[in-house]
């Protein structure tokens, strides 16, 4: 209470009795989730029902049908599908590495690996020595013992980074285009470090992207443990390795963004989205990335239809089709958005995994950023408070557009998200029910406050 | 940056200057944790080699001795023993509990149970009609019901508190005296709802209290669904139920508080301690509680002597022997420090779980709080600010001989502690590296910031 009061005595635009009502009816949504929220039992169906869902395949298809069928089901004024193409990678096969000689000795010991997504087949058995690296300085440096062989790097997490995605942002460059990196000087194959804060030897796989002047040569990742063993063995010796990858692309797939819809009743010209990407990779349930927001996305909805809100903007929920390996769901709400002349004020994006909240991030101008800042102690009761720098990348194709959007996004705590990113790890069973139900909490309270009071 | 820069210009006590040292030794201490901590390691050896660790049982003494030698590995100025006597309950067999007649018809529905701790047996199978009552005052209400039956007490938390502990407080009564409070009206036995967030059907055991005026009847918790089911089913029908439990209790067993100590450059007569307990429940390995609060506390002796730390005041880094059914190791440490006229300015205990780090609750006068809330922006980079409300159940006896003590605590995210507290799954398995590391790092940097600039 006393925080209320404090921030009612700060506050120039909101009064105190607004306040009050504010905080009763976000506690009102809060109650319903805690003691009634779906997020759990759909999450279970889309990640036990459904499973993995990479763009292109039949599940993913699934999963859009499931979406449209269950929001429906809230009754929102709409549900509509957005038809998009999507690429069509395939893994084709089980990934193989494996060390088979060190300083000319013949030895052989597996290694747990994935091959990055997007990552072209390696054309049968490759066997090469091992150019280990720490980091693209490295390869610059030796970039003439490259040729004929297979390029390591050292992609391991910086684990001082107390915020996790400093440390992907930081290591990930070499997921993303260290492959054609090392192609430049001859390199045949490329191995990282699996983008991973786990202490366990599951390979973390992701997009990665070819330079179309390059030769594509297949890119893989190792299992933490298995990454740290090879990069001391060729620190001090040669090691030899061989890795075989099979993944191939057929024609763009065709996929569908799910949109549900309230209609505003003052601005229905102006509109508010939130949402998370049904797509995952292939090796895994996509539990956190993204089930999370998608089924935190339809909470909100399903509450609001709960408690009866009439939102005064329009509020649209969108299941975006694919993220992971093409950003073609995204692209396509933005595409049609500009098409359609639409009004976005402010998109949302739960695409951070489905644990604790901790913050609501918003890229915005300084005035609104002062404005939303002081919706922070109604959102802390239930762990949340507002922080610059949010957006992601479903949303993000709206900028493209219109750059007075306001980008925002759920940031949940980050130290398990890249335990199970990417991994086979992230299933069901490694995410929390109140968690889960507690970030859905934090965005339909923000989305009320954003409802009730606009962006400026 | 512009933190710390608005914590200076708002800070009367501390210099630009020292707030800048302040916050690279803390990130010193950070980096040395995140990338070499031990904490993982030893909850590791903890519970898998150790494992469960009931006071009196053969584990909890070794957890003491293993305590000691670690403790010892990383060189403080002494490490010593406090024996103290202990509780020496056991529970003697495999609980068991089944409905076996509804409404007048044989049935047979075994149900997941476990013995509360301190509740004694049963005596052979008791056999009764269930009395199913929300809460004391419908028990109150239906008195002249009791008798002979065994009552059911719906001690599910309520998941609109956001805090668990909150839930756990309003519902924990129902465990500690609910088998007292219906043996009055001549209940024969009692079954509790666990006290658990989980969604899932593990029972939660816990400590329990007699009141020793009245019949010592057994008491159990059941696993959560089948405690709904029991009460759905008691709502509408009459429901007899089985149960069978072997507690009882051996002389107190001998147990010790493990103390390693830094002794104080500039006030060494002043002490600041910090500590865990190493006792747990007989059904778990005992990993986030306490477990967590042991590796944490070496952790933070660690890292001071890695990094070469000569704290101003004397440092004690204390693992309690024994709280779960007794809290034995925290009277004995406190009735020490009063027979040695010690003089504790602070004390701070870890004891909700390894989770990812929320806040450093104070129990002090509101100058003591403004001046300790001084320091959030130093600890707010690793994910804590100082709240008020800290202590714990170990140094709590400490403000039986001097109330001026600084009762503070680590407080985790909550929202997963009451899945595994008690409960089988308090496992190592389910605490996170980064977390766990996280904790110790909160604590690490409040303790060193204490230590610079005292209490008052």
């Amino acid at each position: 209470m006393s925080r209320l009061l404090l921030l009612a005595l700060s506050l120039p635009f909101i009064a105190q009795a607004q306040v009050n009502q504010d905080s009763i009816t976000i506690k009102k949504m809060a109650d319903e989730i805690m003691t009634n929220g779906k997020a759990y039992d759909l999450l279970r169906e889309l990640t036990k029902k459904i499973g993995g869902r990479l763009a292109g395949s039949p599940q993913q298809q699934n999963a859009a049908i499931w979406g449209k069928r269950n929001m429906e089901a809230f009754n929102p004024d709409k549900v509509f599908m957005q038809p998009c193409k999507t690429p069509n990678w395939q893994r084709g096969g089980k990934d193989f590495a494996a060390i088979v000689g060190l300083d000319g000795k013949a030895t052989t010991q597996k290694l747990e690996v994935l091959a990055l997504g997007n990552s072209l087949g390696s054309n049968g058995l490759i066997e090469a020595d091992v150019l280990a690296v720490a980091n693209f300085d490295e390869l610059e440096k030796r970039k003439d013992e490259v040729k004929g062989k297979i390029v390591y790097f050292n992609s391991e997490f910086d684990p001082t980074y107390i915020q996790t995605f400093k440390a992907y942002g930081a290591s990930g460059v070499y997921r993303r285009t260290g492959a054609s990196r090392a192609a430049k000087y001859g390199a045949v194959g490329v191995m990282i470090h699996s983008l991973s804060t786990a202490p366990d030897n599951a390979p973390h796989t992701g997009t990665m992207v070819y330079d179309e002047t390059l030769p594509k040569i297949p890119a893989v990742a190792l299992g933490p443990n298995d990454a740290k063993a090879l990069y001391a063995m060729a620190k001090k010796g040669t090691v030899r390795v061989q890795m075989q990858t099979y993944g191939f692309f057929l024609p763009d797939a065709d996929e569908n963004n799910v949109v549900a819809e309230l209609k505003g009743t003052e601005h229905p010209e102006e509109i508010i989205t939130i949402g998370g990407h049904l797509d995952s990779w292939d090796v895994n349930e996509g539990a956190h990335d993204d089930g999370a927001g998608i089924v935190q996305t339809m909470e909100v909805l399903r509450t609001m239809k709960a408690l009866n809100y009439q939102p005064k903007h329009t509020i649209r929920f969108v299941l975006f089709a694919n993220e992971e390996n093409g950003g073609k769901g995204g692209a396509k709400y933005a595409e049609l958005a500009k098409l359609n002349k639409e009004k976005h004020i402010l998109a949302l994006e739960s695409d951070a995994g489905g644990f604790t909240p901790r913050g609501i991030g918003v890229t915005c101008t300084p005035a609104q950023f002062a404005k939303f800042q002081q919706w922070t102690p109604l959102l802390k009761p239930y762990g949340t408070e507002v922080n610059t720098g949010g957006g992601g990348a479903d949303i993000g194709h709206l900028t493209g557009y219109d750059k007075t959007i306001v980008m925002s996004s759920l940031s949940p705590d980050s130290q398990r998200y890249f335990d199970l990113h990417h991994a086979k790890t992230d299933v069901f069973e490694n995410v929390n029910k109140r968690e889960l139900l507690l970030g859905a909490v934090n965005i339909a309270a923000f989305i009320y406050l954003v409802d009730q009071y606009g962006v400026n």
